[in-house]
């Protein structure tokens, strides 16, 4: 799958947000990151200053993993499916994190191992490519030709979110077994090793620890000689969730959409989506930094400083929804806070108003 | 001035909450810092699930340092009073950032070097104390009447405050030098060496660093014999709006009504409010860390983590205004999320539902 190019956000609009900051009635870069929120912000939507998001849209990948069958995660492979009704039913952590950021989620069935529901709404089921990945420490997670129809189906919900006007995106996760490939994937991709890439996921113990360890050790085996292809990669050491985020990711970036990024699980599929559409990375921001280790190595890879830092590693996008507040707080300071001409303030006593 | 003892945050409805936790469909302790913000509120409130702020009130203490005439700000004292009239046109970040995240704010007028101005609105101008502070490097800050006067007025204020149905405070700073006092109130009161505590405030220079550094030698060396004795201490190198500030924090401990610290001036004030009313800091969480040095050690003497860290300086409350929205998350997720049991979620394979 060929992605066109990726074009930066709007270098003159950033200029002018970061002169436009210097004017406004606090000491200059007193508010920090905020500032630059803010300015990034101003940049993506080529307009100074910004404006509220007004249409946020999570979309949660939910898919289930055959490694799950070794032991690697503290919860049954079931859960992937039933977290599926949790979040159809608004009872899940994204959820509620959500409507109190005032974004909207929806959740889709990229590879749950369930047979096809005629009851599910079709914007769940629509981009279904299989019944859970391969185990990846002894076969493919996916055939190319699954590989080019979960990129494919990233895009095209991408293209469905933006079309119906989402003006903020954000790519959550749900399934048991998946830290195990998103890890696979990071050290792949950051030459890392093994054990620098190895968390605790959903909780495990030290025996689960160590059964974790040994299936991306293997699974990494098969995955270093094809990491200079994105798609092998995705095939040999993915799943149709993961690779269906990196095509939402790229497209997103070519959709000149905004982007914030969750956890563990994103961080794989972003450092997937830049290989895939060299440039994206300038349309995220990471909304925060999980406790597992691999999710650090991709922050740093991808050289994206994270909002938050909360000891979270939930996924669902919950730690992305947590940094929205703080991204609209920084829109809001660049378009509504007086200057210092403004409210007739004085500026620094070193630097009189007439040489600014 | 004596305060009442202090009664902790009920620990039954703690655990109540801790154990609640555990119920909803998530791994436990998977959103981190948010469980624990949604614990503390519980337990503040005496109820579990906790309940959504709805009236948060930010009080942005106001006042001038005679110490400013060293030359140890970026600005001159005039902004101070030109600020006032910015927060009250709304026009200052505090005013956008509070607007974001549902706060009322008042502006309280302890020492700013302006006349009392009858157009002024009661609410700002009658708890007012003197016009502008001592230049502590030289002279005391206060008389010890002024001390009892500013710590009676921050009391009065957090009254009016609780019984107008305030059900989080917020304290936050205006005050062209009160970066000086703030740094030595910390320095004293943690035993750090002045070097350690001196940071750049608005922004100053080199040489405004090397005069700010022999300003808080000089008031340090007021400072230390009288470490032992608050009011002493406020009196040789605080400031009105400093020692309303501890006593507003103190009062709000003694109300039952929880605190979200802001930056290195509530710093200085919260170590003061400690040692007036020991215990209090169980009610206060500390909103972000700023980039300014004696923050961090005033952080680190009352054993606060902070929720935010991004390289905020700006005061005015604005740091725990940017955190608030986070709280109001870990709230709802307490309140709202599925319970295994309601969702029909399984939980970990090696704790079956039975023994759990």
């Amino acid at each position: 799958m060929e992605f066109p190019p990726v074009t930066p956000p709007d270098q003159q609009v950033h200029r002018e947000a970061v002169f436009r900051h210097g004017q406004l009635t606090k000491p200059s870069g007193s508010l920090g990151r905020l500032e630059e929120l803010g300015v990034w912000v101003a940049a993506c939507q080529g307009s100074c200053p910004p404006r509220p998001f007004v249409r946020p849209q999570v979309v949660v990948f939910a898919g289930d993993h055959g490694i799950a069958a070794r032991g690697v995660s503290a919860y049954p492979s079931e859960v992937t499916r039933q977290m599926l009704g949790n979040f159809l039913s608004g009872g899940a952590a994204v959820n509620v994190l959500a409507a109190a950021a005032g974004v909207a989620v929806r959740v889709v069935d990229l590879a749950v191992d369930v047979a096809a529901d005629p009851e599910m709404p079709p914007l769940v089921t629509r981009h279904k490519v299989r019944r859970g990945s391969g185990a990846i420490d002894r076969e493919d997670a996916l055939t190319d030709d699954e590989v080019g129809q979960a990129l494919a189906a990233g895009v095209a919900i991408a293209d469905e979110e933006v079309d119906r006007g989402a003006d903020l995106l954000i790519a959550g996760d749900m399934g048991i077994g998946n830290t195990t490939p998103a890890a696979v994937l990071i050290a792949a991709l950051t030459g890392a090793e093994p054990v620098a890439v190895v968390g605790r996921g959903t909780g495990i113990d030290d025996a689960g620890w160590m059964r974790k360890t040994a299936a991306i050790r293997d699974a990494l085996r098969r995955a270093r000689p094809v990491v200079g292809d994105p798609v092998a990669l995705l095939r040999t050491a993915g799943g149709a969730d993961l690779a269906a985020m990196a095509g939402f990711l790229a497209q997103a970036a070519i959709r000149r959409t905004p982007v914030i990024l969750d956890g563990l699980a994103t961080g794989a599929a972003a450092l997937l989506a830049e290989e895939l559409a060299p440039g994206a990375r300038a349309w995220w921001v990471a909304g925060h930094r999980s406790v597992e280790p691999a999710h650090i190595q991709a922050l740093e890879h991808l050289e994206l400083t994270p909002v938050l830092e909360l000891e979270m590693r939930l996924g669902e996008g919950s730690g992305a929804v947590a940094a929205l507040p703080l991204l609209q707080m920084a829109i809001r300071v660049l378009a509504e806070m007086a200057t210092f001409a403004d409210a007739g303030v004085s500026g620094p006593v070193d630097e009189p108003a007439s040489r600014r």
